[in-house]
C-alpha cells in the first residue's frame, strides 16, 4: 500500500476499533496523528510511528483527513463542535455508530461548516480490520470516497451507497438486525434442546453449519420478493410454514415462545389476509405494512 | 454402496422427499417396494426398479425395513394402525415430521406391537438427499440405527441422539427455529433498506455473506453459556447490545419493529434483572425462564 497523495490522517477515538483503524493506516505509511479523550491509549500507536496530539484542535489541524471513531452521535458533537472552524476545508470520515438520521444531521452540520463529509458503518470486529471479511459501508460525499479510496481500502472492502449520508448507517443497522435476530433464533434452538441434555456448544456445532447453509437460500427468497409475485411455484407456502410444531414443542419444554411467536405472527397476518397459499417470502409484507 | 444384509426396504409416502429417499435406496441396489396413498406417484420409481405395492399391507409384508415419509403424525397412524399385526417383528423408520411428543407416542405404539422403531428428522430439501450437506437426525432404537447404518447413510450424514425417540424431532425443530428466525431477521433488514431503493436481491447478496460469517461466532456464544459465567471479558455486554438504534431507524422507515422488539425484550429483561453489565449470551436465560 502507498500513500500517493501524501495524505495526513488524524484518528479521534482510540477504543479497540479506533486503534485497529490507526494501526492499518500507520502500517501503510501515512503520517498519522492520534487522540483519545481519556489518556493512556496512545502508547502502542506512538511506538508504531504515530504522533500523539495533546488536544482535538492539534489533531485536526495536523490532518487532511480526520477519522472519527467515537462513542455515539452526541460524543461526535462534543468532540468536534469546538473545532468546527479548524475542520473547515478538511475532510471528515465519521465511522462512529449512529442512526441514519443522526448521520444526516452530522452531514448537514459538516456542510454548514465547509467540511467534506463521508459517513461509514464498519461491518467487522476490530481483529478483522484489514483482513478478508471486513467491509465498511459508506455514504455521503462521492468525491471524498473516490479521492480517499486507497486510505479507506486499508480497512476492508469499501462499499459506497450514494450521497445520502444516512444510507450507510441504515444498511449497517439492517445487517445488524439480521445478525441479532439470527443470534436469537440460535438461542431459542439451544434453549429447546437444553432440557434433553444437549449443551449449547454441541448444538452450536450443528446449528452454525445449518444456519450458514440456509443463508444460501436468501437470494432465492429475495428474487421472489423483487419479482413481486408471491404465487410462484417451487416455494414453500405460508400455510405449510406454520410454526405450530415449534411453538408446542417449546411450550412442552417450558421455555418462552416469544421469538417464534413474533415470526409466526408475520406468517399468520398474511394467512389471515387470504394469502395462505402464496410463498413464504410474503412475510416481508407483514413487516413493510405494520398491523 | 452395497446391501450387505440383503435388506428389503419399503417406502410409504412418495411426495418429493419420499421419492428422493426411494431413489437413493434403489440406486444402491436394495430390493425396494413403494406405496403412496394417492395413485400416479410410482411410475418413475418402477422404471428405476421399484415394485409398486397395491396396498400398505402388501408394502409392509414385502420389507424388512419400512420407511414412513408421510404428511403428519395422524397420517402415520391412519396408514399403519390397520397393519400393526404385519409390522410386528419388522423395523419401522419414521422420517415423517412430527413433534417430540408425537414421536414418543408413535415409538410407544410401535413397542406395544413388537415393532423396532427409529425416529428421524431430515435436515435437507429433497434435492440434497444423498449429497453433501444433507443430514438426518435419529433417535429411538440404537440397535436399528447400528444395524441399518449402510441404508441410512445413503441419504446423508446420519446422526444418532439416543433411545428417547423424541429427541431427533426436538433437535430438528430447534434447528428449524434457527432457520425461520434467521429468515425473519433477513426480511426485517430487507424491509429497512427497501425505502432507500435497495432491492431485496442486492441486500441478500451482502446479508447472506454477513449472516453466514456471523454464524462463526455461535460457538463462542455457546461456550459462554456452557461455562455458566456471564461476567466473562471479551464479550459485548447486554447494555451495549441495545437495539434502540435499530428500532428507531425501523420506525423512521415506517416498518414493523415486532421482530426486533422480541429480541430487545430478551435483552431488556436481563438488564431489568440487574445483569446489564454481563455478556450478551445471557439472553438465553430470558428464553429458558419465561417472564
Amino acid at each position: 500500500m502507498s500513500n500517493e497523495n501524501n495524505t495526513r490522517v488524524s484518528l479521534l477515538g482510540l477504543g479497540a476499533m479506533g486503534s485497529a483503524l490507526a494501526v492499518a493506516v500507520l502500517d501503510a505509511g501515512y503520517p498519522t496523528t492520534v487522540w483519545n479523550r481519556s489518556p493512556g491509549k496512545t502508547g502502542a500507536l506512538v511506538e508504531r510511528g504515530a504522533v500523539a496530539a495533546g488536544s482535538v484542535r492539534e489533531a485536526v489541524t495536523a490532518a487532511d483527513v480526520v477519522i472519527a471513531c467515537l462513542y455515539d452521535a452526541a460524543s461526535v458533537h462534543e468532540t468536534l463542535d469546538p473545532v468546527a472552524e479548524q475542520l473547515a476545508g478538511r475532510t471528515l470520515v465519521n465511522v462512529t455508530t449512529t442512526s441514519p438520521d443522526q448521520s444526516r444531521e452530522i452531514a448537514a452540520w459538516a456542510a454548514g461548516h465547509g467540511v467534506e463529509y463521508l459517513d461509514g458503518g464498519i461491518m467487522a470486529i476490530p481483529s478483522m480490520i484489514g483482513r478478508p471479511g471486513s467491509s465498511i459501508l459508506y455514504s455521503g460525499s462521492a468525491a471524498v470516497f473516490e479521492q480517499h479510496r486507497p486510505l479507506l481500502d486499508l480497512w476492508g472492502e469499501s462499499v459506497y451507497f450514494g450521497e445520502d449520508a444516512g444510507v450507510a448507517s441504515l444498511y449497517d443497522l439492517a445487517l445488524l438486525s439480521g445478525m441479532y435476530v439470527m443470534y436469537a433464533g440460535f438461542m431459542h434452538g439451544a434453549a429447546m434442546v437444553a432440557p434433553a441434555g444437549v449443551s449449547a456448544g454441541a448444538f452450536a456445532e450443528r446449528a452454525s453449519a445449518w444456519i450458514a447453509a440456509m443463508t444460501g437460500s436468501l437470494a432465492e427468497l429475495a428474487a421472489v420478493i423483487d419479482g413481486g409475485d408471491y404465487t410462484v411455484d417451487g416455494q414453500q407456502s405460508l400455510e405449510f410454514s406454520s410454526l405450530d410444531d415449534i411453538v408446542s414443542a417449546s411450550a412442552a419444554q417450558g421455555i418462552s415462545t416469544e421469538v417464534i411467536d413474533a415470526v409466526q405472527n408475520l406468517i399468520q397476518r398474511q394467512i389471515d389476509a387470504g394469502y395462505g397459499e402464496q410463498a413464504f417470502p410474503r412475510i416481508i409484507e407483514s413487516i413493510k405494512h405494520p398491523a
